[in-house]
Order: structure tokens, then C-alpha cells, then sequence
């Protein structure tokens, strides 16, 4: 199998690679000169892949999305030899993918590097953007770059091992992206399934290559996120604000989020379509509602890295398919999510 | 006194206020939402400056720029409610502007900067470039990114109570300047001595934004040093490993790294001027020599950042004034270094 033409945009320079595969690596770069960094999950479940690449393995999980990690990562770095020209390629789901653009940021000032992502997040979403980060104590991504990276290959066979719950994780996201900007494919959404998509990869493989492109168009039009990037955020601030506080996974915490954001914006932009999404939510095995602490939950939003000064910015529907950025002043969020936590119990 | 009118050079955000005073910060920013980042020394020296400021102190010296600087910064910016509108402001040495540099990089995914450098290093090097980072180990700025300030403000009150060792210090890279491309530069400096330049303000302030001037030129011409900007690595390339190994000052090293080039230029360019060049780091109170271990010193160098795979980028001189870059072998300049070594103890 030899790689095919890659997919770019305009302004970003990454190369998109569908339907590949992780031996086309050597295509890409030299080998000899490539570090790979994955996690302990991915790399035990598919070691034979791993095979005369040199690795670097972390422990799996948002927990190691740390400092700690990076300066271990950094470590072995140098004691391997690493120099500006070392290519970096993260495999894994969004922790690896996020944390590998970080490190090659911020390495000897930068080195360049790619992406393999294992996770229907991390191919859909995560991967995508040039958005990197760790986090430190409850803020996510407070610690980061914007960078990206040269190349991102799909191998779809990594998918295999995914668990059940990450399918869900991931196609959180995609619901995200059909809700704020493709009805056509929110519609086919509503006609399928998880269990449809593991078993058709023909309509996986679109579905995915759909939702990475419609990601990078955006991004690409908006790199450092002054405008239209921000719709991406549909779902995220709630979401951040509970799954930091509650441990619940992106996925569960963003389709909460994009329930309260519905909810919000029947308030706001009389939206008509919070049960469409709410049921499409469900289909796809993700939580609509958590039973949270309205303050603790406002306490840490108003924290997270999007507030600025007495007001949010928050990303509403007018309807299906029709994203829009709303300033939420604090004192409305907060009666809001007061309302919305007695509500819906 | 209001800002005179800044100095920019073609590709560079950068502006270059000289002749200017912290009174005029205001003009450049919104102090409210401005946190200035300084060294302990700088303070407590200054600290009438400061009132009014929203200040993080940290502490002084190059033991200091370390990730754990870096994290206590980051702490102590989400506790003051920091957003991606704040301004940071380094007022301090290399250290305190290389800190600030890379905190603003990473905080949010990179918030706005700029720079009062208090020493002539920073004046007249460490501020300008956009080059930022922190240590780990023995490795200088193995951490870091190359991240331009939206403007660097001369002071040089503050030089009043810099110490006459770090006079010495600056020194030897406004000398490195004048060898590298300013032969004009390098005969007023034979002409002259610090005693001198700390008298006459006037004469002193000229040095300043001429060597700034310079060093902003070559950086607008290849902010990410892949040719000429290398050249400001004169009497680095040693001068990091013994400043590594040895704990000397930054100048210190340099000045001894810029007589083993010399020596090595006699060798490689047939360069004659190595006496001028010797005579004026003593006439500046520098060093030109240091008992050193080659083997020591020989592993850390070529550890350090700037290596590739079998040889160093050393920048050499052809004349005093004309710079060039040699690639040479890891074989050669281990049996240089032993040479060296032993014929100058």
C-alpha cells in the first residue's frame, strides 16, 4: 500500500492522509531519525506495529496530561539523542496526540512533528487544529501552543481495540460538528448507528474523513481563534466546567454541555430543536444530564481559560446546522445554571 | 516625558523604545490588566518603581530558569484571575525576560508580552529576538520557543544599581557584536572602557541602541536562525559547555568561548587578529581562559542544542567585523579542544 494524495487547506500546512496505514510512515520520514510517543494502552494492544520504530511510552489517561509528563518526555528525549531535526509522532487518542504538539512546541524551540490518532476523538477532533496542552490542577490546557502539525494519518485499524465507550467519546464530537454547522449529516447521523458504523468501514471511513475536513476548514480560516473557531466550542464550556469537577469523560461532558448550550439557546435565540439533539445524543449512548452543583460547577467555568472579564463567550444554535457566538454575561449564567440544575433533576 | 517614537525593523513586531522610563508603561498598556514579572534583586533595588504594579517576584539567578519558575508563575497568574487579554511584562536580566518570553507562549496558548531589560546583556541581547526557555540540567534552554515581545523598553536607570561584574557581563556581547559585524563598533570600544560608558550616559546610551539596532537586524532577516542569526552564536558554542560545566557567568563563557573560536578560525579561516580580539575582552574585565577538563567539557558541548548528527555549526571569524559558519567534525574538535586546553593552561 503506498500513501495516497494527502488533503490540505488553504493557510495550514498539514496534510491530511485518509485511509492509510502506519507502515506508510517511512514515506513521511526518516525512520532512523523519528521518535514516536504513544501511551501504554496502545502500544500493548498493537505492539507488533511498534515494531523497529523507537518509542516513547506514557501512561494512558487525562490524569498524565501533565507537566510531569512532558519533562519526562523531555528526558528521554535527550537521552536519546534527540536534536531539531528528530521528527516527533504522536499515536494515540487526544492526551497523546495533544501532549507529543506540545513537547515538539517547545523543544529545542520547536521540532517538527505528526500524528497517528487511535481514537474516533482523536480522528475527528483532537488530531485536528494544532491546538496542544496540558493541564495543571482543575484548568485544562491552561499550558500551551498553537502549532501545527506537518502531517495526520488515518489508520482506522487501530480502531479495533477501541472501547465501546470511546465510540461514543468520539462521536460526541461528531454530533458537535453536525449540530453547529452539516444538517445533512446530523440527518444521516439520525439514520445510523454505532454499531453500524463498526460494521460498515466504507461509511465509517467517510463519516471520519468528512468530519476531519470539516474541522480543518474551519480551523483553517481561523487558526488562533478570533472568530468562527469558536463554534467548535459548542458544548465546552458547561462541558469543561463539569468534566473537571465530576471526572466524567469529553464526550459525556461535552453532550451535557451541548444540552445546557440547546437549553440556552432556547432562552436566548428561541432554538426550536433541543429534543432532536437530545434524542440523537441518547442514540449514540451519551448522557444528556449530570446532577451537579450549580455554584461549584459556575465557580469553575468562570475560571476556565475562555471567561474574560464579567462575561462568557458562549456558542448557541439558532437552529440545526447554525452555530452563533452569544456574550452570556456572569450574573445570567449564573441564574441559568441554577435553573438548569433544578430543572432537569 | 512621553514615548518617543519607536524603532521596528521589516518582519518583527517588535518596537524598540530607547530612551524611555517604566513611567511610560501606561502609554503602552492597560496596567490593570498587566502583570509585570521581575527578580527579587530588581525589587528590592527598584521597588518604588513597582508601586501600583501588579508584580510576581521570582527568584534571582540562572538556578532559577527552570520549569518548577515556570509553574509557580503559571499558579500565581490563574490566582490573579490572568485571561488571554493580560499583558505580561518582564522587567529584569536575560533570565527574568527568557521566563517572562516563554510563560506568555504557553499561558492560554500564548498571551502578549514585553520587556524593561535592567542589565546591558539584556539591553543589548537577552530581550531581543524572541528566543525564550527555561533549562533542564545541564541543557540551556532545551525548553522554549521562539516568540517575538510586542516591545522592549530601555530604562537604563535601572543600570544604576547593576553591579560592575555585570556590566563585564553585557559587555561581552556588545564586543561579540562589534567582532562578528561592526568592525566600526569594535575600534570605539578600543577606545573606550566601562569606566567611561558609566559616566558619559549620552556616550553609553548610543552603544545600547546601536548594539539593540544590530541584533534586531539580524534576527528580522531569519527570526528562526537558519543562516545569518547563527553568527550571534559567536563564542557560544564553547561558551555554553564551560558556563554549563564550570558555573561561570554567561559573559564570562562567552568571552572564553570567543577565544577558543579565534583560535580555531587561525586553524581553519588563517584569522590573524586573535591578539586584538584577547586584548579588548581584558580591557572589558572578561576572561579569555579557564582550566578546563576537554573531555568534560567536550560531552556537554556536544549535548548541548545546537549539535547534529557528527559535527557543530561553530561560527568563526574571517576578520575582525566579517563572521562566517564552518561546519566541523565532533573528530576535529575534540583534538582541537585537547590542544587547546593544553597549550593554554
Amino acid at each position: 500500500m503506498t500513501l495516497p494524495k494527502p488533503y490540505q487547506q488553504k493557510n495550514i500546512s498539514t496534510k491530511l492522509y485518509f485511509q492509510s496505514s502506519i507502515n506508510n510512515l517511512n514515506e513521511l520520514v526518516d525512520i532512523n531519525n523519528a521518535i514516536i510517543i504513544t501511551d501504554e494502552n496502545v502500544f500493548e494492544k498493537h505492539s507488533p506495529k511498534f515494531k523497529s520504530l523507537n518509542t516513547i511510552v506514557i501512561n494512558a489517561g487525562e490524569e498524565f496530561k501533565v507537566q510531569e509528563t512532558v519533562n519526562s518526555i523531555i528526558e528521554q528525549l535527550v537521552n536519546a539523542n534527540a536534536n531539531r531535526k528528530t521528527f516527533l509522532i504522536g499515536i494515540g487518542g487526544g492526551v497523546v496526540t495533544d501532549i507529543t504538539g506540545y513537547v515538539a512546541s517547545v523543544f529545542m524551540r520547536g521540532i517538527s512533528f505528526g500524528f497517528i490518532p487511535t481514537t474516533i476523538l482523536g480522528l475527528v477532533d483532537a488530531s485536528i487544529g494544532g491546538k496542544n496542552g496540558v493541564n495543571v490542577g482543575l484548568f485544562k490546557n491552561i499550558i500551551g501552543t498553537i502549532n501545527q502539525p506537518k502531517f495526520i494519518l488515518h489508520d482506522i485499524s487501530f480502531l479495533k481495540t477501541l472501547p465501546v465507550q470511546e465510540w461514543s467519546n468520539g462521536f460526541a464530537e461528531i454530533i458537535k460538528h453536525a449540530a453547529i454547522g452539516n444538517k445533512k449529516m446530523f440527518a444521516e447521523l439520525q439514520n445510523n448507528s454505532i454499531k453500524i458504523y463498526q460494521k460498515d468501514i466504507k461509511l465509517l471511513g467517510n463519516l471520519l474523513e468528512q468530519n476531519a475536513k470539516q474541522k480543518l476548514k474551519v480551523v483553517a480560516k481561523d487558526v488562533y481563534e478570533k472568530g468562527d473557531r469558536k463554534h467548535l466550542n459548542f458544548g465546552h464550556t458547561l462541558g469543561h466546567a463539569v468534566e473537571n469537577t465530576y471526572q466524567i469523560s469529553h464526550g459525556q461532558a461535552i453532550s451535557i454541555g451541548m444540552h445546557f448550550a440547546c437549553k440556552l439557546s432556547e432562552e436566548v435565540l428561541n432554538f426550536s430543536q433541543t429534543k432532536e439533539v437530545n434524542e440523537l445524543l441518547v442514540q449514540y449512548s451519551l448522557p444528556t444530564h449530570i446532577n451537579f452543583k450549580p455554584k461549584k460547577v459556575f465557580d469553575v467555568l468562570v475560571m476556565d481559560k475562555k471567561r474574560e472579564q464579567g462575561f462568557v463567550h458562549f456558542i448557541l444554535l439558532e437552529k440545526i446546522g447554525k452555530a452563533v457566538i452569544k456574550k452570556v454575561s456572569l450574573k445570567e449564567l449564573k441564574s441559568f445554571l441554577i435553573s438548569f440544575s433544578k430543572d432537569e433533576i
